[in-house]
């Protein structure tokens, strides 16, 4: 958090929307995402102030609030404003992340409101992205929990709370990531994506209604493309994990991570394996080109 | 709502916390409740200002915050706000529901902090309810959907979007409540248990992690050995709740409501059954006893 810490929030009864400060936000207790998590989100990542892939987040967006049928008809603004909000908050040269939650809108809990009346909130902060850990270089361990989600994991839902309570499960056991397991089948962590090297093949969960399609998993596959890696789209069983040579996870803001053990079992010779490093490197590379490429906005 | 709207409030960074007029609230954009439906929450039942079965709904919030492992030190305050909201807002004749909501805490979306540093969000309100509408007398009709929900049901948790999109398939389809199916068997509804009368006996979804073993669903299983009317906690099929003889919800609010059709077919002769009617009188005559016995507080 920055001395100058910009918000953009507009909200049915809360007459000062725009951008304003942080702590001028009165989230109402009538909120539909307080009190139902009746909402959706999107994480964006900014390289030196720049929004990275910030169309796929917006299409992404888009689907989440597609399904849960909630109407934007300003979404594109939101780009905009993500732009403004970084360059307001001082974060115009570093790396931070934007948070942009929608929800259905305010509405007394007990009346029976038709959706389509509510004015839907609005609610977009950036924040300052910690040094890179040393996470990317050494890896990290994770362990396995049971996927008790809903089956709508394709959908940025605001309802996070059993990704919280298996990072809960993750940090107790001093690891970095909980790997949710569902029906035998691995699907995804907390709040990344797992992929699995096996005899040089990329392989990850299919997209679908049980994972949620990273924008960074879909640099990863484009990735192995350019590389001439092979990618396979599949389900990997719990017990199946640790007989591939390397695991990773990739996330907005872990984007390629080596996993080097799983329940305290070493994946591979326990070290980061040379396909994540290739496609470290390749991640490393796209940024690059990607921010001199696009230029100023 | 009337005028003076009086709510209990208080969290981290609202240094007025205690009991405000609901206007003065202000939930904080950093709340895990707005964030991540990171939390709890309870919706208790009074008669003529009187709450029904505190204690059942502060067991059950307790056995929620342990699942999620929220500590609250002095939860059994809130039976005595409750009361006292009750009061200030001339809801002590009334019929009213106090909602009592939890959040872990207040802390910055990308700040890991241990939970255990976090000092709860507590908000406590009341709402008058509605007088008593004509669907106790008539029955309602109801729809299936697909169970999209987590596997902790027996969880109150505050992320309630699943339940929201099926009640909206219900409004669309004209009906009062959708009725989740999982894996072929009947759950419970959206904000309601179901009970089927079959050959005399009554059954419903036995308690678990499917669903949220209500309160009233309780208080009407008593009813039945009261009456001695045979009990059966099974699943029912989808494919089978048409060979039922009478169908009926059972909630906090909706007390005992028949169901008279599903997805359109009636059931049984499309009107009311005569095990509902002996269960809503037994219910009417339990809180009016419940009122008389337990005096004012």
């Amino acid at each position: 958090m920055t001395n100058a810490d910009w918000v953009y929030y507009r909200s049915a009864g809360f007459p000062a929307g725009g951008i304003v400060p942080k702590d001028k936000v009165v989230i109402s207790p009538n909120d539909r995402g307080f009190l139902f998590a009746d909402g959706v989100y999107e994480v964006m990542r900014s390289y030196a102030g720049r929004p990275f892939r910030p169309d796929e987040h917006m299409a992404r967006l888009e689907h989440s609030l597609e399904a849960v049928r909630i109407s934007l008809p300003d979404i594109t603004m939101l780009k905009r404003i993500a732009g403004e909000l970084l360059e307001r908050n001082d974060l115009g040269l570093s790396d931070a992340t934007v948070l942009v939650q929608i929800t259905r809108g305010v509405c007394p809990r007990m009346v029976a409101v038709p959706p389509s009346r509510l004015v839907p909130t609005v609610y977009v902060e950036t924040s300052r992205l910690e040094p890179r850990s040393n996470d990317m270089e050494v890896g990290v361990s994770v362990i396995t929990v049971p996927d008790t989600r809903w089956s709508r994991c394709d959908i940025k839902a605001i309802g996070l709370l059993p990704n919280m309570l298996a990072r809960l499960q993750a940090t107790e056991a001093g690891v970095a990531e909980a790997v949710f397991v569902r029906d035998g089948v691995v699907t995804e962590g907390t709040h990344t994506n797992l992929f699995g090297v096996l005899s040089g093949t990329v392989v990850t969960h299919p997209a679908g209604n049980h994972i949620l399609a990273g924008v960074t998993r879909a640099v990863v596959l484009e990735l192995c493309r350019s590389l001439s890696l092979p990618v396979a789209e599949a389900g990997v069983r719990e017990d199946r994990l640790l007989s591939f040579d390397e695991l990773f996870i990739s996330a907005t803001t872990a984007e390629v991570t080596p996993i080097v053990s799983v329940n305290g079992q070493p994946v591979g010779n326990g070290r980061p394996g040379p396909v994540t490093r290739r496609l470290q490197a390749a991640f490393r590379d796209y940024v690059e080109k990607t921010l001199t490429v696009s230029g100023p906005e």
